[in-house]
């Protein structure tokens, strides 16, 4: 049945030229370099922390993603002749870094959590460690990427905790970015959504794409009855009629009528309020006989929305603008700090945006039961063997029983990948596993649509107990 | 002093491979297709409207943006071999469809509201002609570009009223998807801001791109004075100095120790309160004799802390975080219906989401003063003529003085672009031209910061007058 076309067009235009992905940055990492350059500065030891101050208000944790996509993206962060040649023609940078940029590559280290780790405030999520000159270069990257796609996650978390079983279908590139369209179908997929109906997360994550039809598909016909039986003709029965064109009763019924009690897959309710709608409808296709075919739900839907949908009639959830704009928190805030230069530590101490030096190691410490009961924030020892270690970390912590999880693990190392599989569709896989495994061990209540705390305290070794905000 | 870098790396590896834009979009728009080419549907006439129901609340107009962006992306909007295998594959189309796919590109009309343009609720800024089958296809595209790109614009504006005379300069980009932040600083360019920190929409359009240096520059030398004197001797006296690492009493005293009290172009403030801040730092810069040394307040900053700042000594603002994610709102709402088959208006009766069938021309009424007083929509008369003309809108829509605008212009006929300088820098540099004049002529209040209703009334000829909210 499926054959491969042989039909290929002669002339197939393009608008993504080849490009390396250095201009996805900003103007002042190049001017930063070009001072440093000048001053020495470029070739001091650098550690660069990312991390967010606080979680969006009453979210009781993040999620991290995007790391796959970020970790492809910095290893094609190469300047060619385009990208040099804008710098020099616009003064960007001089001669001497023109040259510089002309060999770089990050060569350096990144550590970080895995994709798909639910995290809290205040902890380094990723750590970047390599010459000032080459992690300096990669802040605004580092930043796009995990912010956008992170932000997608932590609300898709939400609404898969609210949807219980049934499964959510991601719907929301058009309501985005036709790029960010992409990464939040990844995003999605991480957190537990089943499918998508972004062709491009298919092609290129392999996240599962579905879809059937519009509301322009029935118009576009004499009759609703002539529009389902069109799209039963082509894609079978068991396929999802949309039935709100006009009246939904009527719909309904023209739905089995032309896809058979028996055989009819689903209906599609995408206008009312749908705990009302939706009963009725199970109502009439039980009526019909048609007790097997499934109801599926888009509109504005979010956590909340799907929540109060909990105890209607209702197989599946479609999500779109909710989930691809953060329900209600785009950007997940992540900052990108130096915290540390050949070996010191380095902190700012901007009102209200201090940051904390040293680098620093994240272990998740699980009570008797499994559950995790706080996340442990270390400084690294130094040189000097100054900094504290994990057997210092005050009460009222409880003492590790089992093993503290480290959630810092190694991704590239000398620049490069530690493992392919962290990209790609591999990655994607890898991550969404993680991420389902590492749910199980936060506190009951993390799951929780109401708004609330952050679900773990994060406590940094001798500042004693604090719950991050 | 600028010349071309002579060394080219031998290896720069691509992330981005040449790739069509026909897989940013929706498995759904493929099954349609399916469906269409076997019922007929495929080839009806079809007329497309994209419109939204609302303004986000309070708003004022949205602004058309992103226009140039879906125009090109249209032109590449092609099925190759990589495309075509994948949806066969996966059995998104049968043969026929892989077949009908090969040979497309669309080859219909588009007409709109010029990039730039302000917009009310319910009119269609875009609509898209030609069959059904070409036009259904680009409905995700059409989508995920101007819901993107209108929403950064109409964030933009309400800044750039705000600021008053005063620069803003877009620096969000690491708020948001790496793709999206070019697509932000385009937007924001078009709608008045001055600069971005963005490489690549200083490349692919000409936005003026700026930039300095970070808080890790200052951290990576040894004092703020080492670092000041460094950024100095590389970008000059002129440059902006980063004075909030440490202590910013004490950092104005550096920048203006380093760059000379009569040569300091700028200092950046980034924390603590804005209004309170600048005002110290202009007296301190005063007190030095670098009263010529301009302030850039950078930080959270949204329209509403921009007003704020009216009455403060501040020269620009860098705005990040609340433009790249709309200010609240980051997606206009637009949606893609099908309003005409055949030349017979069409319209869906969902509830909640009901459609005004019938293709439409929409008109700006000005009053004997130049301005604007309200939106005309009208059906275009249809085969038998029965749709109202002009003349027919009723009061108290005063009858027209000058000219009445025609806000839908040619962009695209029979597939091929009406105007090249409709993409690139050149239709950037246009949309912005375009938005600064049609500015000038809505009412008085339209640039208002508070929140409040839609600046013009929405009159749809035969119902009388109706204010959109």
């Amino acid at each position: 049945m499926v054959r491969r076309a042989v039909v290929i067009p002669t002339l197939v235009r393009m608008s993504t030229v080849p490009r390396s992905t250095a201009f996805l940055t900003d103007h002042y990492e190049l001017t930063m370099l070009r001072a440093a350059l000048r001053s020495g500065a470029a070739g001091r030891r650098a550690v660069f922390e990312v991390f967010t101050r606080s979680l969006p208000a009453g979210r009781r944790y993040g999620v991290v993603a995007g790391t796959g996509r970020l970790l492809a993206a910095i290893e094609d962060f190469r300047f060619g002749a385009a990208e040099i040649e804008h710098l020099t023609a616009y003064g960007v940078v001089d001669a001497d870094t023109a040259d510089w940029l002309a060999s770089y590559r990050f060569r350096g280290d990144i550590t970080g959590f895995a994709e798909g780790e639910p995290f809290l405030p205040d902890t380094p999520v990723l750590v970047v460690e390599g010459t000032f000159a080459e992690c300096v270069l990669l802040e605004t990257l580092v930043l796009s990427v995990l912010n956008h796609d992170s932000a997608i996650a932590a609300a898709g978390a939400r609404m898969i905790a609210a949807a219980g079983e049934r499964p959510c279908l991601e719907m929301g590139g058009r309501r985005t970015h036709e790029q960010a369209a992409v990464a939040a179908a990844r995003a999605a997929y991480i957190v537990g959504f089943a499918a998508t109906s972004n062709l491009e997360a298919a092609r290129d994550y392999g996240v599962p794409s579905v879809g059937t039809s519009a509301h322009a598909f029935t118009l576009a016909h004499d009759s609703e009855a002539e529009a389902f039986a069109a799209q039963v003709a082509a894609l079978g029965a068991d396929t999802t009629l949309l039935v709100d064109t006009y009246d939904v009763h009527a719909g309904i019924a023209n739905a089995v009528a032309a896809a058979g009690a028996g055989e009819l897959g689903a209906i599609r309710l995408d206008s009312g309020d749908p705990v009302t709608v939706a009963r009725a409808a199970r109502a009439q296709l039980d009526e019909l006989g048609a007790a097997a075919t499934r109801i599926v739900v888009t509109g504005d839907l979010d956590e909340h929305a799907i929540a109060r949908l909990a105890a209607a009639p209702v197989d599946s959830y479609g999500v779109g603008t909710r989930l691809v704009t953060g329900a209600g928190a785009p950007t997940a805030g992540f900052v990108y700090k130096l915290v540390e230069v050949d070996g010191h530590p380095v902190a700012k101490a901007s009102i209200g945006k201090a940051t904390r030096g040293g680098r620093k190691d994240v272990l998740r410490r699980l009570g008797p039961d499994g559950t995790a009961v706080a996340d442990l924030v270390m400084s690294r020892p130094l040189a000097d063997g100054s900094a504290p270690s994990p057997a210092s970390v005050p009460s009222p912590v409880p003492a590790a029983r089992g093993a503290d999880r480290s959630l810092l693990v190694p991704l590239v190392r000398s620049g490069e990948l530690v493992d392919g599989a962290l990209v790609g569709a591999a990655g994607v896989a890898r991550a969404r596993a993680h991420h389902r495994s590492a749910l199980e061990s936060l506190p009951a209540g993390a799951r929780d649509v109401a708004f609330g705390r952050p679900c773990l305290p994060v406590v940094f070794a001798g500042e004693g107990m604090r719950t991050s905000a």
